[in-house]
């Protein structure tokens, strides 16, 4: 470790150089996109200092490129159009803007493009990813995994948790199972008894704990009663129509998320059954404005959707600065993964 | 020339390799991100075919990394509050996927963060931008310019035709100018004639132009009914109040977009006015689901937004491949700018 210590660091030219360690960092990998007179003034400090870019070194300098990817594993046109995206995006890009790292949303019409993806991950552009939405049977963990991109994952992977890809697989999720069962067990506590469940898409892992935490309380549910769906208010209106089809006497609906709750919504508005009176509806994720503006607003299960966002950042950033300090022999740990807990908001559907 | 043709090209390497044009563009330039296998086979083809990957063949090789930046010179929250955006982006998402391209959105909190993106853009990882929504005291043109990638603007950019930003400045923009006289001759055809005017924010082209149409047909309006906004409902809506207070007795308002006359037919509802009896309303865009579902449904010039985007990509891909035959001495022109017709699209509001 001695002779790690002895060497001039690249902090120490960087303050040389009065620039910052990025700068520095580029310089070092080729100078590409740093101004001339700055590679002139970094190239005088290194020489000054005596400062040797070893591997180590090097390797100490994991934000190479000051820039990190964000991966949805859905179309272009779900990520505009499904505000959850959005505030997720929101969070992550707070995040890297505070460490001045740039957003890359890389964005596709579909599956047939993430070969192309890889590739650019491949290509040295980032630094690491930040990966959401993934589906049971996603090609993009393995493509991921071929790029070599350090990366965090929004919502548990579908794998078992020793899997690894570039690393231990860190993620962030919400309190899925945990915040389904809340929701079911208000509507117990109301004194409904015939409630139904309008699932997400079942290749993801957030529809499955949901759909597991309304089991775990309605553990005789009459399978008629559980019907599948997508998240979005479309689905949530065959479904509901659907579930008044099987079973016309159901008293409470809950929906794996707000935008299905709030289709389901309009189908019962349309057949004219009273919401709560007739039909109790909770919705999962308090998507502002949508849970405040359906009719009636809407009880729902709050997961904090932003903050997954800066978490998944916050922990990616950590986790490559962690490898360079490893690779400098330091001791420390890899970031784990981060399940957020949910909380019931009540409004007037349920 | 005899010399360049003579020489092995590298589409016969591509067509020896059994890889694509690409392929061999990214072994030539050093091979990241490509499979071994294929790096391999098109080395070996390179050596059978005695191909010299020259200056003059390499920068054949303009689309180096497959991928294409998209900057929208606003902060993320109003990149994803407004579907203008979604649909630009998803014309642009459509037609590079055609091309095999990587769509890279790059995000920012506001201009605080352009200078990253400048160096994001210099870094060598995208082989062009694309660049809408930008402000007449924006810096991100000299960034650009500084980051020497070719560029294609969405809208007209506020400096003169002349003016160059890495090549000739080439952009694709709707008929702002005549879209907006039509709006204006409609309302007058229907017998109005105290025409107000809601603006776009006037440091954008788009808002400018559309507010010297206006007054290409109301030459000697009151300057009490032109009031500016920024394109946004709300902002639609302080814009709705003034106007009413400044001149209780118009009878006719134009609005620079859909959402800010969503904005205003919600403060005249609320005031009372009847649409269109008492007040007609045209906005601008035809932006889906908003035009259709204001009350009363929005009469608008209709601008295809979609379209924008696709032309957009095309013009940039289609200038990159230009750039790479100008380079081997072949001749053609670079793409130059173009300006798409609108068209009034009546509905129940004016």
């Amino acid at each position: 470790m001695t002779e790690t210590a002895s060497r001039p660091t690249l902090e120490a030219v960087a303050a040389r150089a009065g620039v910052s360690r990025a700068t520095v960092s580029r310089v070092v990998n080729g100078g590409e996109g740093v101004r001339e007179t700055l590679v002139e003034r970094v190239r005088r400090a290194v020489e000054e200092l005596g400062y040797v870019p070893n591997q180590a070194a090097r390797s100490l300098v994991t934000r190479r490129h000051d820039a990190v990817a964000v991966v949805i594993a859905e179309p272009e046109t779900r990520v505009f159009a499904d505000p959850f995206f959005a505030l997720q995006l929101r969070g992550i890009s707070k995040e890297l803007t505070v460490h001045d790292s740039q957003l890359v949303l890389l964005l596709t019409e579909g599956r047939e493009d993430y070969a192309r993806v890889g590739r650019y991950l491949a290509g040295g552009h980032v630094d690491g990813a930040l990966v959401f939405s993934l589906h049971l049977d996603d090609p993009l963990p393995g493509l991921i995994h071929g790029a070599g991109v350090p990366t965090v994952f929004g919502g548990r992977p579908g794998w078992s948790d020793g899997m690894r890809v570039n690393g231990p697989t860190v993620y962030v999720d919400s309190d899925n199972r945990g915040g389904a069962r809340e929701a079911v067990r208000h509507l117990v506590g109301l004194g409904h008894t015939r409630i139904a469940h309008i699932t997400g898409p079942l290749d993801q892992t957030c529809a499955v704990d949901r759909l597991d935490g309304f089991r775990d309380v309605m553990v005789d549910a009459d399978p008629r009663l559980i019907v599948g769906s997508d998240f979005t208010p479309v689905g949530g209106e065959r479904a509901m129509r659907e579930l008044l089809e099987r079973c016309p006497e159901l008293d409470a609906v809950f929906a794996a998320n707000d935008l299905s709750a709030s289709g389901a919504l309009r189908v019962l508005r349309e057949r004219g059954r009273r919401v709560p009176e007739d039909v109790a509806v909770v919705g999962f994720d308090d998507m502002l404005p949508v849970a405040e503006q359906t009719d009636p607003p809407l009880t729902t299960v709050r997961q904090d959707i932003e903050e997954m966002g800066r978490l998944m950042a916050r922990l990616l950033l950590r986790g490559l600065e962690q490898r360079g300090r490893d690779e400098q022999g330091s001791v420390g740990g890899a970031p784990s993964s981060v399940v957020l807990p949910t909380t019931l908001v009540r409004r007037a559907s349920a």
